[in-house]
């Protein structure tokens, strides 16, 4: 990008957060308005999102159903309306979403396992196949496309290859990365995907939505454990009468509609994922021109997020870091690792490389206001991101 | 009100629909801007909604628990999270939504009786204190406060009242009343209230709130079948870190303030109620004026969304009448009856007796474009409306 994308209006800080994340003006200008749930205009909304959305996976296979609230709504609306309630889930987790998902599992009743890989280790396609061999009681596996707790992008075509050798079904929650990270269900061939509006689409949250294979929509009748987080009832209905079940967010399915044709018109999700990925590189290298360390190594980082060691110089702390950075523009985010100080950067949402280098100005001013004069990290903190 | 209330903006048209409605600029305009669902800012925001939704139930025993999705979701985490898996629940139905309550109950597996009044017919106090006097395993009872399929204002005192002197507990759905109908809690004694962002406040749709008593809400932990719509677990989260469990639909609560604000200036629930009120008066002394007669009669009415009985004269069809409204500016609601044909007219949002005096206009212009002659309905139609 040569060009720089406009800066935030009113003044207001960038989201340096993996979502709710900074939007153009004109994906918030679309909530302008207000439109009338049951109207022919907005019916008409909700199925150019749904149409959209399934040629963005690219497979015609699947079918495209939004649900009202967080991700973590479609995540559970998913995993309900999808795991038949004599099903087996195995859900592997680097990260709080995983720990999520299984906690979902478990409140709504249906059998759980956990591949439990710590802070951020990912699941390899090797231990998965063991596991499934010996586990025949196993029929789902969850899977993280991109766990923000540490950044990790989880190696999915592996990790999907294994599932599907041994028979079984992948479910994946790709809630931070679809349409900013390539998904190609001939690589990764699975059931149903879960995204949600205010992630790399650069809409604004309160709705999320599932991909899921229309056969399986046609067969999930009845199973869900609510009425309101019921996918195949939710799709029954806009397959009948065009309208969403309930009330929908009206004003977030009209920016999310714009934020839809903004990333169509930046050359969809392999543009956005290149520009992800080059604010990435500025940014983790203008860090580690600071003296700052990532958790992982090169190979494992996201286009989405990145964790930084914290400086292991006693002027650094957090809250801070946090009030210095809001100060010169920028939110950022805490660490999320039990056993490691760290924060957090996102690189999503509109920012391009000129907002990168801008974020390593500032946090190096920040540095300097903290009275931080060595941002490396303690050298046995390098060692806990090693993953073997 | 002598000053019209400002027209909505875009030549968009008014939502004659009981939420999403219209709603003011400023409210739409709050939505400008991106924020930080970890930020202390953000974080402020949501502690100003909680704090005065409790100061408009006016019961300093209550709390307020926001909940992303739509009303719905609102109303199945309030059963969920309040009555116990052992408990059973006697939901006073005459519509829709009563009738969805008691679709929740059954899929998350609460005991459910009902008391099915029809497409309208008021449960009244004397039925319901019979009915839990004969049938002492019923530990709750569900009422639905404005019941919008009719319109109808349900006599939540009386219901209150038998319940109480029964020793049950009731939870109310006041989802299209609360903030425009008051809600004295001295004369209507319940556990908990659940209402949504984009009703009798005039926000936009995106979250719903639960009012529920502290006391129940420190009982609650473990009680929800589901983990997303689970009232204990949210409210725990904000009582420890001010923050939303899961991401809030931020641009919806950066509204929703704007409309708390706006209420308070207004006059608070009573200059609300003043307003709605004098709208409905407008229209039905308009429409009536036209010969076209309301299903209820007028003790019945509610200040939300009034049921018309359709013409008897063969030139009036549903579809067409919806057409010539919305060319005139304004967005019908369809009828919601089983056995009588209707439309309904909502008057809530940023209307005033100004703009009802335009849709009586509106609908007397379509009346003739569609070439219907006698806007009066069938006479047994009539008939069907009486509540005995």
């Amino acid at each position: 990008m040569t060009q720089p994308l406009p800066a935030p209006h009113l003044g207001e800080p960038y989201l340096l957060t993996p979502g709710p994340l900074t939007t153009s003006y004109a994906v918030k200008a679309a909530m302008l308005r207000d439109h009338g749930s049951w109207d022919g205009d907005f019916c008409a909304m909700t199925a150019e999102i749904r149409k959209r959305l399934v040629a963005l996976l690219g497979d015609p296979a699947f079918d495209c159903v939004p649900m009202q609230g967080s991700g973590s709504f479609a995540v559970e609306a998913m995993l309900g309306s999808f795991i038949p309630r004599d099903g087996r889930a195995l859900v592997l987790a680097n990260g709080a979403y995983g720990q999520r998902a299984a906690a979902a599992l478990r409140v709504i009743g249906r059998g759980v396992e956990i591949l439990d890989k710590g802070d951020f280790a990912p699941p390899r396609g090797a231990e998965l196949a063991e596991i499934l061999a010996q586990d025949p009681s196993i029929t789902h596996v969850v899977a993280i496309h991109c766990e923000t707790s540490s950044g990790i992008l989880n190696p999915l075509p592996e990790i999907a290859r294994a599932v599907a050798e041994a028979g079984r079904r992948l479910l994946v929650d790709s809630m931070s990365a679809f349409g900013g990270v390539p998904f190609d269900t001939a690589q990764i061939p699975c059931d149903a995907v879960v995204s949600s509006a205010n992630k790399c689409i650069e809409g604004v949250p309160g709705f999320g939505f599932v991909l899921a294979r229309r056969e399986l929509l046609e067969r999930a009748q009845g199973n869900a454990h609510s009425l309101a987080l019921d996918v195949h009832a939710q799709w029954a209905e806009l397959e009948r009468s065009g309208q969403w079940r309930y009330t929908p967010p009206t004003h977030a399915v009209a920016a999310f509609l714009e934020a839809l044709r903004a990333h169509e018109a930046e050359g969809g999700t392999p543009a956005r994922h290149a520009r992800y990925c080059a604010n990435r590189d500025r940014l983790v290298t203008g860090m580690r021109g600071l003296g700052f360390a990532t958790l992982l190594a090169d190979e494992w980082l996201s286009p989405i997020i990145t964790t930084f060691h914290a400086p292991a110089d006693p002027a650094f702390e957090f809250d801070g870091f946090y009030d210095a950075m809001k100060a010169r523009g920028f939110i950022i985010y805490p660490g999320k690792l039990t056993k490691v100080d760290s924060f957090r950067l996102g690189h999503i949402g509109q920012m391009d490389t000129h907002v990168m280098a801008r974020v390593v100005a500032a946090v190096a001013d920040s540095m300097g206001a903290l009275g931080v004069r060595d941002c490396r990290p303690a050298p046995e903190a390098i060692a806990t991101g090693e993953i073997a």
